[in-house]
């Protein structure tokens, strides 16, 4: 099987459940990047110590996804580490999630998790996008792929429309439009980023037993999270120009919009 | 052809292009309703004087669906109004629209587009909703019907994830990503609303040529206000449960998420 061979990553969310084993794989696979930048709203937080802790740290950095200010000074930190050298990979995997039904959800509960999951994935990828293009630039390597220059966004089948009636019984309206939103801005992203090298793929990482989706208080996850992100990471070096724009779920199985 | 039965509509974003030409033509209609309650956010403005000049002018109403609180005034007015009947039919018909790429729109606009595209819809229905339950239990129509009760949200091709590429040289990530959602609340308000009566759909109006698309100079806009909305007023009266939760075009075809 194909090895993924991104030099650098960066990934938000870091500091727990998909996140943070995401940053265990990464370093302890066959070929660990140079660097991984594992960003959170609390780097000095309990959670991110734990990440901290890990063998080999990753490089922390805070970015609160929906704070445009945090996100330019991570940009900085990443541009003074990577002297000169490109991204390879984004992996905006920072999200919320809340048990509202269309009775109870407000206003602010939308706007909320519009935030941080569709703008502060689109705000990302707008920072990073120079190092992005220098890392398409700088490789030799033909068409798309996540160890050239690519933007994954870690979505979920509850943003599926086509797919809602089998998941219904969760009752995350904000989370299911938000994630809607973020697949929308997905297919945005491949259709324009595609011609400067970037892959733009959005991921289903599968009904993984997280702190965040337990909250919900329904949640049938059979994954654990070290099978979710296996998975993850085993279809991340076998994507190509071909899945660009798509939503695929942990096996690399595509879902309807 | 069945006409529309709907004794009581109210409709959002009456004050200029498809909203007005809506009021226009369900007044002109072979069985107008008795009320309908054309809302807009500047009720006193210049264009809201147009359609407060109609031969039989609709009720005006002052609803910014930006603004919860404006909303529940609006309930106020149209509960007095209909003394105690119900409401069959809220068209969400409100929005707005920019011009914005992926690279240059920013947080605001992206929040901006989705709280009028996307979250005030929503608080429309919550709040409208015992109203429309109301109109349901009140009618002896069997299933479900928009001269029953029902919600229709405007929305657009444009928010179809799967047709992005072939309207894609519209640079509207914004207005994209808020429709995108408005088409994921639709399905879920039609499988938490249907059980209780009441039909819910997104029209797309079609390439229309309105203030609002030519803003953003790319238009091939080819239908006529008119020609679309006697479109979409022909297929609301055969409308069933079969189309609830879909996106329908103005000639009543389904257009993939």
């Amino acid at each position: 099987m194909a090895a993924l061979r991104a030099r650098t990553v960066l990934l938000t969310g870091s500091n727990r459940g998909l996140g943070l084993e995401l940053v265990r794989q990464l370093l302890g696979g066959p070929r660990p990047p140079a660097w991984i930048f594992a960003t959170c709203r609390d780097p000095e937080g309990p959670r991110a110590q734990v990440s901290a802790r890990l063998p080999l740290p990753p490089a922390p950095a805070e970015a609160n996804v929906a704070d445009p200010t945090a996100i330019t000074n991570a940009v900085k930190i990443v541009e003074a580490k990577l002297s000169g050298t490109g991204l390879n990979l984004l992996i905006n995997n920072a999200g919320i999630y809340a048990p509202v039904t269309l009775d109870t959800v407000d206003s602010e509960e939308m706007i909320r998790a519009y935030k941080t999951n569709a703008v502060g994935p689109l705000l990302m990828a707008q920072a990073f996008l120079p190092l992005l293009k220098k890392a398409a630039r700088e490789s030799t390597d033909k068409g798309l792929s996540c160890s050239k220059a690519a933007i994954v966004n870690i979505s979920t089948v509850m943003g599926s429309i086509e797919r809602t009636a089998e998941s219904f019984f969760k009752p995350v309206i904000s989370y299911r439009c938000s994630k809607a939103a973020l697949n929308m801005l997905t297919k945005c992203q491949a259709l324009t980023y595609g011609e400067t090298g970037i892959l733009c793929v959005a991921l289903h990482p599968g009904w993984v037993k997280t702190d965040m989706v337990s909250v919900c208080g329904y949640c049938p996850a059979d994954l654990t999270v070290d099978t979710s992100v296996r998975g993850m990471l085993s279809i991340l070096p076998i994507l190509s120009e071909k899945h660009s724009g798509s939503l695929l779920n942990w096996e690399g199985k595509v879902i309807p919009w």
